[in-house]
């Protein structure tokens, strides 16, 4: 199979910093869809498969999955691109299209495996998939994204998979007006969720340990803030909410959320992969019939479906626009949570 | 207000065994329906509460939520029941009747707290409930039940606990024709969520620990049994079910159930009352949507629907029948598992 040699940032060990490497892109085949990259969002999940904290991260791993860009080539099959259109691809590349789940719009959910964006299997040249830390990608028609023309194309990157994992299950548990929703923690996850959750019509409040969140979350659209620490204000929202979005990405105790949901209410998580500790607690969850459930991303059908309802309310992502060069500081700085809201990479600064 | 002394069957210490005592029941109020008691089931509930196992046990206490009786004396304004008609009487004896959970039939979510059938708050006599190991109980209309009369009346007794606390998560979480639907544990629960889920249409699978159980699971209704502790079968049924029902009533692993759920699929927990011990991993879920819920026994209203279905159905339990005298014998049986699926007193046996 044809290929081309790209410019890319990425990590040679789990140790290493990401630095330049040269990657291989794969000529469009009939199907395909090549786009220059414009802009890259930084997700946790960027560092963490870098960095192998979950295992299984194979080298050189160049991430990325919030990918927005313009569209250099298209196979013959193509119908819904051309050369010059604004389009973007989230962390999906492949799905077997054939399974239930497929079938149901539900790719996240494929029953044979999706393909990543990036650490997936590459079926087209062997080996790994490589992400958006690059100046070019070739993606499937199927999962590639059109982007509203009225949006920034930085802040539209965050969207891809900021946006999407809190837009999911809004819409799965059917958050709409009038609902009560929460928000657990205010980061890249926790900023969209509030902006989404309002957009829908929701009374929207916010979860923090910490009081400075609170002018952010309500310009951002919160109706109220609740300091998670203090049993006090834990307690005036006790059976409040339909659902809460969890973001959290670290371990924290559910348990302190559980009683604030209304009879028959969902906690979703979607930031942190682990074992509940401490313990999950069945006794609010059965006197309530309440449950805690988790999402992931979304499928293709619903993330154009997000893309184009922030269209229509104009919505983005807050963001730091950061050169490539300067990745390896934004991760740390990810680390202590110092980003509003979301570090997305000027993909120009990759030609310097 | 008037009272009445009538005999009954409870302890008078967590240590103690049941014996026979005596306890006063108010006169029918203008709202209220009198029923002699004919059968009442034997629920895990009564044993943990007369030996004070979830804490909060008052004095003598009278246990009994699966009534099945005859009226005996309506008040003036009753409309539905007179002398003479076959009643029944579930957990639930009264409620706020003004949240909004009361309004949407969930009194069992009651926000002001409901009123439990023995050990709850007694507004007219003032002290506590008692409950259905007794001549006779005395409830507002509005909690009596109607039993179909095509069905076994001492058959129908476990409906009242057992049966809705199955039913209400079966249709709470949309089960129907060829829902594919597993049960966890093949007790009093166990065996009414298999008699229901296949009667509503479901493929229904036991999960078990133990091979002797499957012959009695076939013969319940069950399509097939998969050993729990066999890793083999467990893989076989791997994204299989749209929803578990867990009647397990004791510390158990929850986690090894959850990657048998389909995506979108939720394991709800009705019988374990505790901390999930080991800790429930957000990883499946999150990787297939699913959700860990829990759901405890049902409304009036839904209670209804589930007698008058189980009358179309003709659907009772599988019990057998016991003196008021054995009750301590019975418990010790219970703890053992050494039931099929469930004692129920000939309230008869409390004359002699």
């Amino acid at each position: 199979m044809q290929k081309t040699n790209v410019r890319a940032y990425g990590a040679e060990a789990a140790d290493a910093s990401l630095e330049e490497l040269k990657i291989n892109r794969r000529e469009v085949t009939a199907g395909d869809v090549e786009i220059e990259i414009l802009f890259c969002g930084v997700c946790h999940s960027d560092l963490h498969t870098t960095r192998n904290d979950w295992g299984g991260t194979i080298y050189p791993s160049v991430p990325g999955h919030e990918i927005v860009g313009r569209v250099t080539k298209t196979g013959a099959d193509v119908t819904r691109f051309k050369t010059g259109d604004i389009a973007a691809v989230g962390c999906l590349v492949g799905s077997c299209m054939e399974c239930k789940n497929c079938k149901d719009d539900l790719e996240q959910y494929c029953i044979n495996g999706w393909v990543g964006t990036y650490n997936g299997n590459d079926k087209y040249l062997g080996g790994h998939t490589y992400g958006g830390y690059s100046q070019k990608v070739v993606v499937e028609e199927h999962f590639v994204l059109k982007v509203p023309g009225n949006l920034d194309l930085a802040g539209a990157a965050p969207l891809l998979c900021a946006g999407i994992t809190t837009w999911s299950p809004l819409k799965h548990w059917k958050v709409g007006k009038g609902s009560n929703v929460a928000v657990v923690g205010l980061g890249g996850l926790g900023h969209m969720a509030i902006k989404l959750a309002k957009a829908l019509g929701a009374n929207v409040t916010l979860f923090s340990r910490s009081e400075n969140k609170e002018k952010d979350a309500l310009a951002l659209g919160a109706d109220k803030v609740i300091i998670s620490t203090d049993p006090q204000q834990m307690k005036k929202v006790h059976g409040e909410f339909e659902g809460i979005i969890d973001t959290v990405p670290t371990l924290h105790d559910v348990n302190i959320y559980v009683p604030t949901l209304a009879a028959s209410g969902t906690l979703v998580l979607v930031g942190y992969l682990g074992p509940l500790d401490p313990m999950l607690n069945s006794v609010p969850l059965i006197l309530g019939r309440m449950s805690v459930a988790g999402s992931l991303i979304g499928g293709i059908a619903e993330t154009q479906e997000m893309l184009d309802f922030c269209g229509e309310h104009n919505i983005t992502s807050d963001i730091e626009i950061i050169k490539i060069q300067d990745i390896n500081e934004a991760y740390e700085r990810m680390l202590k949570s110092d980003v509003r809201y979301r570090f997305v990479i000027d993909m120009a600064s990759l030609q310097n």
